[in-house]
């Protein structure tokens, strides 16, 4: 599991930061990239990585903000262009079915493949995927009707390691449903088999939590509670926490407040104003990592290996 | 007058090219600049030059396809962040209305300056635009409504060298009426002065032909006779001019045809294919030397001075 970040500017593209876009990579879990949010270029800071659009099989949008979405149609046109069959679902705010049909239509294009589009209830809810991943997903405080998203990958009981069993010449029989089950069995010949020794260790699926942008507010806790990662935005510093309020955004060290308080393991910094460069951005870290350790300010293309995180 | 090539790629972003735009920068003539199409990323293009957004007035779209539409939304946003608080016209095709009203009434856009949208004739027409310019405009072939745009320069009378005038001290009246017609005069003192030798010569305006994409037609022609400078689509090579007509493009030959029988001065091939890398564009732009020698195959973000166009 990876997460990379292809837009980590705030409202209008910059000559360092693009507009919101980032990837989960879940291809080693379940061979599919799922993309959260797709603001103007991001099929352009595509071209820049190693992803294949085809491979996106889910996009999950926070909200209706152009810098948030003007890069769907032309994302939606090149997949199909480049040979991406494979459906695709669109998960996001009511409106986001009339930008994407209505975009698609007075440019005559055509997908080639089956494009669904779920418009998300603005309540909150949970979305069942495929394989035992969910997705929650609850409303923020941004003006408009903005998500924040909480990933769950399912737990997976660790599996039978047939390989190291193999020497054991086991006959066909109930013996393969114990040792699963991690039990202690003799064999014809005598010899003691303590199942756990054949059988991966559990494990514990991993939690995501990428947020639309939001000032504070109740449910951001809600989604990001034990998560091992957070995604939060950061539009302001921490001396701008009444601007940040006024403007529906969160500051630096709002955003590592939640992260101490809900126990997370890593926080990740995106949507920085074009005006934080150089050695303010690394302000807008330590300002972050002096409430929470884990806090990491991020930029374009960068990509963070969940796997080594518990 | 200069013109700036933003985006010179067919269908699709690639790495070298992006999808298609271009400038007409009439900053001396009128201190405005002209945005011709605006594909995707336009805006990030735009970055990587010296133009201001707020010194576009006028953007014409040549037809709906998103390649030459899809960077629109993105744009005007951006242009009234950064402070654009003239206004501005949109000229293109019926359905470009919508197209800019949904998007950014979806995505909750205020824009701080007058958008006006104009939808042109589907059969051809003509605009008048301030101080004598002149926008006509025909539809080409391409599938769906493509214009091509003849944009024509005022004619501009010499004017009277003052400078030149001053050491003569000559009283108000109607001398200076006589000299400005290039009259001889002889002043009070006997010194006689020839007219022609304090007048400016007179400037033939310009004209300068931009084509949406589209298959060989007649109205290309009657668009791009006798102009300067003729902007046309090469999509693909010479010799694959039977699948260019199939999918309503054209070759480089077809393109240096069209400048040879018009007369124009200057060819500029754009729309190039991203499958035309390195040599392969030498020889597009040679196939098309061969016929009209002022050919030329533009990159993005290269810029030429008309000015030295007669």
């Amino acid at each position: 599991m990876k997460l990379q970040f292809l837009g980590t500017g705030a409202g209008v593209p910059g000559r360092i930061r693009n507009v919101s876009a980032l990837v989960l990579k879940l291809l080693d879990e379940i061979n599919e990239i799922w993309l959260f949010d797709c603001g103007e270029a991001t099929q352009h800071q595509i071209l820049k990585t190693t992803i294949k659009p085809r491979k996106i099989t889910n996009v999950f949008i926070t909200h209706m903000h152009g810098d948030h979405i003007y890069g769907l149609p032309g994302f939606l046109s090149s997949r199909s262009f480049q040979g991406g069959e494979g459906p695709l679902t669109i998960y996001g705010p009511p409106g986001i079915r009339q930008f994407v049909q209505m975009t698609l239509k007075l440019s005559k294009t055509k997908l080639l493949y089956k494009l669904k589009i779920v418009e998300l209830d603005p309540n909150g809810g949970s979305i069942n995927l495929d394989k035992g991943w969910k997705v929650d997903y609850l409303p923020l405080e941004h003006g408009v009707l903005s998500f924040g998203y909480r990933i769950t990958e399912p737990d997976s009981v660790g599996e039978l390691l047939v390989d190291r069993l193999a020497e054991y010449k086991i006959p066909n029989g109930p013996i393969f449903g114990q040792i699963k089950r991690g039990e202690q069995v003799t064999l014809a010949d005598g010899t003691v088999l303590n199942g756990k020794d054949f059988v991966a260790p559990d494990h514990k699926g991993k939690v995501v939590t990428i947020l639309g942008d939001t000032r504070q507010c109740n449910n951001i806790h809600q989604l990001a509670q034990g998560a091992n990662v957070l995604v939060h935005e950061a539009t302001h510093d921490s001396s701008e926490e009444k601007m940040a309020h006024a403007y529906f955004h969160s500051t630096n060290q709002q955003a590592a407040k939640v992260a101490l308080k809900a126990g997370v393991e890593q926080l990740y910094l995106n949507h920085i104003s074009a005006r934080y460069l150089g050695q303010d951005v690394k302000e807008l870290e330590k300002g972050a990592q002096s409430i929470f350790k884990q806090s990491k300010v991020v930029f374009d293309l960068e990509e963070y290996d969940l796997n080594s995180l518990n």
